[in-house]
């Protein structure tokens, strides 16, 4: 370890959870972390008790958020308990807190409606969910349709599945593409979807918007915590 | 339920959790499985202990092997923790006892080496992890080089990332396609590589070599558990 308590060539990585976090959102990004040279991830969490995700799987913290040591990258998955998270101060002290010792900072899906919730986010271009993309714009980010968006040390992916290619974009990052690479080969990601409807650009046009109105009560009450969000940074 | 303990729209999913297993090979299925209408999603272990996965992320049972109730499908994912479950005796009991009443019997990356030594897959196409085909041949199998492989009831998914597709297909075939595509569409399930490396065919003939001889060692001992296996099941 430096005299900063950074260790030389290692580096850590800070990963968030929360109730009802998408666990995928989560858990393709910690495959890809985990499997990168040097890398050191924590899972963080309010207490040490299992957390328990959108569907039920619960997975238990490495640390406490108060308890975490530095961390090169903190990272925020999304889903439906980011409407709480949001308006957690734990989470958002802790993310704000930990930001300007960080290297990267960075989301999945609607974690970056978290990061945008801390302030975190203002005047970046970054990535979110397709259904969410309105409400990260109100937080002061300038919302890109990609699956993993880089603008200065916020790298930031789109929904769910994005995880893994912003896994493999980061581990690039910190450690070379040829790493990337090998871990891209072990981990056979050579996707094969069986179906095109993977994109609101590709699906067909009924089921989109099928799956917008029946998202409609969900995001709406997402919405008004992102309006208070917004007056509370001043927006 | 009807008589025989059957829900009668509803299905349910028993995924076999065991240490040192790769969690995405179990995380990424589990994402659609439980977003797939219908489905009881349920995380089983010898105890309800958490199950310290490959690099540390613990998971937390939903059951224990012994009172999991009647499986609709049969799930094995695989990892590090292979050679120890091919000789499991409670996990190579479980599955053997519950194949015949489970629709599907199936796996995600190096899961069909445990389906092979539980003695189930004898005359069965099957998939595995592109550096462990072999091994699945010795058991019976007839290994192929797909993302996911149907034979009969026998559904098994390529190495880690082929989880997803894997579900995916498994949703179509539980719910019909329309269902598969709206969760493919929630999942956002567009995937952008960002390297041309996820597969032995597409990645550097250099980089394949080094991951292969790098892999040595692990295989070769897997490999004795697999030919251990054989002499169990007399092939």
């Amino acid at each position: 370890m430096g005299a900063s308590g950074r260790s030389w060539d290692g580096f850590s990585v800070g990963m968030v959870l929360f109730p009802d976090l998408t666990q995928l959102d989560l858990t393709g990004p910690y495959e890809v972390f985990a499997r990168t040279p040097g890398a050191e991830v924590l899972l963080l969490a309010s207490s040490l008790e299992p957390v328990r995700s959108e569907w039920g799987l619960a997975i238990v913290p490495d640390s406490t958020f108060a308890e975490a040591p530095l961390l090169d990258v903190l990272f925020v998955p999304g889903g439906p308990g980011v409407g709480p998270a949001m308006e957690d101060e734990e989470v958002l002290g802790f993310l704000a807190e930990r930001e300007p010792e960080a290297r990267y900072v960075t989301s999945v899906c609607t974690g970056s409606l978290v990061l945008g919730a801390a302030g975190l986010l203002r005047g970046y271009r970054a990535a979110t969910h397709w259904l969410s993309m309105d409400l990260l714009g109100l937080l002061g980010a300038e919302p890109v349709f990609e699956r993993v968006v880089k603008d200065r040390n916020r790298i930031t992916g789109g929904g769910i599945t994005a995880g893994i290619d912003f896994g493999l974009v980061m581990a690039a990052e910190l450690r070379g593409e040829e790493a990337a690479k090998e871990i891209q080969l072990m981990m056979e990601y050579d996707p094969a979807p069986p179906f095109g409807s993977g994109s609101p650009e590709s699906a067909d046009h009924d089921l989109v918007e099928r799956v917008r109105a029946a998202r409609g009560p969900v995001q709406e009450k997402r919405a008004e915590v992102v309006r208070r969000a917004r007056t509370r940074l001043g927006l």
